[in-house]
């Protein structure tokens, strides 16, 4: 079986460390030990369960272009092995990032958020690679919210009348409002219900996320729980849905189908930004 | 405006009597003073909104048609001024109405549940009347199921790993298992749940029902209350989804709708079988 080999660009992060390790356990991924890194990053290298991998600030970029050079590995994702990048960087680098992939025919998988999305976009279709773009890599969640974008398509206004509620939990430095939260509220509107986005309920507090919503101390620095609730008194309803997740590891498998969609549509040609839902369509 | 007339049998049942209320109402209803009851009922009538409503046991048919015909009403729902009856009887009434009905050429919505819902469809499909027949008129539970299916269909397998787990609270009376958490259930096994209908949690005990699930006093003897909860510990996620009805407002709307949507179809023809979907997918 040919290999995938894969760069996890945000080490010392904890997604690029954590994704990593499940490079390096799947059956049929390489990791290429090398991760593009911020410039305040001191650090020269980590280790990620027995490989040294190099970390690459903005300006060593070059030694990034000789080590996929000399390793054999083809760059062009339509040539020989396949490379695959994942980026779990920082929003300022999103743009940059995509742009130095362009240019090095570096297939991608975008996990960071933030940055100018329509720019990122447009750098994907006017190249010579072709990546997948998804700000929210767990599949089950992607794929709940392409039940409710269903629902809001096929019965819009079906929730006409009932009150919205969204509460939603993550850890404390965490600045603004889950994009999650966000996406599915949209869903929401077309079924009907008025509501916007600053009456969403936004939690940092941990001793209120230990107390009163009862999140696990040892992810009070990594969780993100969400509960939207949809009342209507009047007529004696209640519905809610609830997604709660602790720490990162449901995002692991989404990720590494991101990887192997992207690596399967080498033939499909350069272009094309994919989602999560369609790696998901895809089984 | 045509009105639409409207016979609802099963009085003097709660939900028979709550929806006359509804139909006399509604602006575009009539509602025949008429309703179908079993053989031991005492009663000869009842008054709804100050409308009086003659009880017809099942020796009694006779009157009905008696009444049918010289009301002027077509009971043939392809000529005439649209009647539609609304059955909410007992489910060993099922098909001898369906049959009445048939024979009778009353357009109807099948509220009831049980009976042999084979032969009903069949009853329907023989016959020179089409109906609704839909053993959940709630029309955002009939929404969400619909949302579940759709992602069972395009997103099977899911929830591949994770626990279910599926509690449903209604008053003492009710025998049987949740028709309606059995139909979610079959979505939850496509999405890759392994589960059976037994493992269904039924919650029938008023003490634990006020105590325990916080359900108001005044709704322990009419309520239909379900939480399906979905588990991954080793992926450290948690979904639910919640339904919890208080009382039977909620399926009015729902009720009235597919009255409306049924004397709508008078020109689509006989032997058609159309459920509550459809009736929401018109909008």
């Amino acid at each position: 079986m040919e290999l995938i080999h894969v760069m996890v660009n945000g080490a010392p992060g904890n997604m690029a460390r954590q994704l990593m390790r499940h490079v390096i356990a799947a059956g049929d991924m390489n990791l290429i030990p090398m991760s593009m890194t911020g410039p305040e990053t001191a650090e020269k290298e980590i280790a990620a369960d027995g490989v040294s991998v190099r970390l690459i600030r903005p300006d060593e970029k070059d030694l990034l272009l000789d080590r996929l050079d000399t390793s054999g590995l083809a760059a062009d994702g339509a040539k020989g092995s396949p490379v695959v990048a994942v980026d779990f960087t920082h929003p300022s680098a999103v743009n940059a990032n995509a742009a130095f992939y362009a240019a090095n025919g570096l297939w991608f998988v975008m996990g960071t958020t933030g940055g100018d999305r329509s720019a990122l976009h447009e750098t994907v279709e006017d190249s010579e690679i072709s990546a997948v773009i998804a700000p929210n890599m767990a599949k089950q969640i992607v794929g709940l919210q392409a039940m409710l974008e269903y629902g809001a398509a096929t019965f819009p206004g079906l929730f006409r009348g009932f009150d919205l509620r969204i509460r939603e939990s993550h850890q404390r430095g965490k600045a603004d409002t889950s994009g999650t939260a966000k996406a599915l509220m949209a869903s929401f509107q077309r079924l009907g219900c008025e509501f916007s986005a600053d009456q969403i309920e936004m939690e940092r507090d941990p001793v209120r996320q230990r107390e009163e919503w009862g999140i696990p101390e040892e992810f009070l620095d990594g969780h993100a729980w969400h509960t939207y609730t949809l009342r209507s008194p009047a007529s004696g309803a209640e519905f809610a849905i609830t997604h709660n997740i602790n720490g990162r590891e449901i995002y692991m498998g989404g990720i590494l189908d991101a990887v192997r969609y992207l690596a399967a549509r080498r033939t499909a040609g350069p272009g094309k930004v994919y989602s999560m839902e369609d790696v998901l369509r895809a089984g």
